[in-house]
């Protein structure tokens, strides 16, 4: 059992605000974790003397070293082209892939806990004639295909989404009991395994306005939703609804509940971003690896200014480190293979 | 020109708890405005005794009597049957559209400026044989037919929909280009003439997750939202758009607008709700009559107990003082009639 978390950290779409807020997140980090950083050396170094923070002197990861009191390492991975804050440029595309792929491969080989991510830009890495729908699908497939599920927290709150990136006209077909039956067992699962709550309680939201108001605004809450909900309690877990989602994601209602599991990505996320926008953490449930993420994107037009804030990237990197824990403690040995 | 705003205040379904809310809030009433309840005299009485309260004491709205200091009238509609709190009746559904009645015609016949609602069982008056789907529609219907557009507020914030009680499987159709044209047009009048709002900001969010990225996730952004705040435009209102939902509707961004239109349900009120639950205030534009009510149901679990809260009730009261000094004052004569 390695003595503290390891973390490995990917620095995000190089001409965003990852490098910058990884760099600001650096200086105040307590290492309480050893976090390797996984990016361009001299990317990092020119950003810092953009933005005014002192030279990085991490150290190179190893893979066995000597431990750095400070906890934080560098993976080195070459850019493709030189990047120029704010002007995103395919040639990187291949270089920010890379990344992820450093980082999962040696979370897979045993040799990291937990993946933290900066912001990647899809459209230049689909611009580039890369399959690439996100992180979360990224890991997934690199994960042998087993089901992602996208959680987004802030603070005591919490919301995960049945569907995630698909258009609202898609959303009702793409609801099916089986796969809101797998979600609510991957939900159970993890947050008893990876957020140590002994028996949590899922609150689901119904698809339509007022959970579809008896059958008078829409039947999936009856035929599709209520028996997952009921298989699922069948199988011991104590998932309950559906219920209105205007109503279940109020404060206190809210507070009632380890988790929300949200129908669809506006309906999830709209209220949790306005809880907790600039310090939420965007989890991925159901894989092996832990992941972890800011809940912003590359905010090109603050790239290079030394404006954006790092707090949201702080609260994913401290969120991975409690699941790390959580999981090493986790007294259910069979459910953590 | 009335020295001070008249309301008519309708006291809702008897069995839930809008009785008792007129009662605890009438205690607290500082008389900024006359307030005219619609309802039964021997049912407020009754519900008084039951919770605690001291028994009403006010006279019968005459039409054109003498002032009462406390500014309170009451104007009398008969129960058909007794009523026990939290057991709806099916026979008392033609009381409660007769108290919207009365405090419609009263209100299009110039003897009141405003409505304001304490909420009513919808099911229960279908379930009479009537045809009604809610407050909104009934006085619409009542007015002619006008389009009604929904909105709710909450302290500084407001959100109006482009779509109201649909199935989610139904929204994307239901939003076209002249739909989401006409409810621009209302909110700038509205904002202008019932909120003393020089120039409305008007933000609008897309239809699907991140307003569709570009056409990644859904093109009716791109082919009926976009077009249709470009004709906004070029008639002189201040429409911007479309942005992604769940950035939009976060703290910082959302008072950047005086009003966000939400292209649905579920995606704009979750966020409303979870701001502003329990003194959130619905508000109908398009009409010639001001209305607003609570945000909340009959709660007819809490019926009978006093413990129902009236915040919301005396939100929506003072927004229709507010709405009314606002609408006198307004310098557009022609858009008044």
């Amino acid at each position: 059992m390695r003595p503290r978390p390891r973390l490995w950290l990917t620095t995000g779409e190089p001409a965003g605000i990852g490098p910058e807020i990884v760099l600001a997140w650096a200086q105040r980090f307590q290492a309480e974790a050893d976090v390797i950083l996984v990016g361009d050396p001299r990317l990092l170094e020119a950003r810092a003397g953009r933005v005014g923070y002192p030279q990085p002197q991490w150290p190179t990861w190893s893979g066995a070293g000597k431990r750095e009191s400070a906890g934080l390492y560098l993976r080195a991975v070459q850019l493709r082209a030189p990047s120029v804050p704010g002007h995103l440029d395919v040639r990187n595309a291949a270089y920010v892939v890379e990344t992820l792929r450093v980082a999962l491969e040696a979370c897979l080989q045993g040799a990291g806990d937990a993946i933290v991510t900066a912001p990647v830009q899809k459209s230049v890495i689909a611009d580039a004639g890369m399959a690439f729908t996100g992180h979360t699908e990224y890991f997934a497939a690199g994960c042998g295909g087993q089901r992602p599920v996208m959680m987004l927290t802030a603070d005591n709150l919490r919301v995960a989404l049945a569907t995630t990136h698909l258009p609202l006209r898609a959303v009702p077909d793409a609801i099916t009991g089986a796969g809101v039956e797998e979600v609510l067992r991957i939900l159970d699962r993890d947050l008893r395994m990876r957020f140590g709550i002994a028996r949590p309680v899922i609150h689901v939201c119904g698809l339509n306005p007022h959970a579809g108001e008896g059958g008078h605004m829409g039947r999936e809450e009856i035929d599709v939703i209520a028996p997952a909900i009921a298989a699922a309690r069948a199988a011991g877990i104590n998932a309950n609804g559906p219920f209105a989602a205007d109503t279940e994601l109020t404060p206190q209602r809210w507070a009632q509940a380890d988790v929300v599991l949200a129908m669809y990505h506006d309906q999830g996320l709209t209220a949790l971003k306005y809880a907790g926008f600039g310090h939420a953490v965007n989890i991925t449930l159901g894989l092996p690896v832990i992941r972890t993420s800011v809940d912003h994107g590359t905010a090109l037009d603050l790239a290079g200014t030394g404006r954006a804030s790092h707090e949201s990237l702080g609260a994913a990197v401290d969120a991975a480190i409690d699941m790390v824990r959580c999981t090493r403690s986790a007294t259910m040995p069979a459910q953590r293979a």
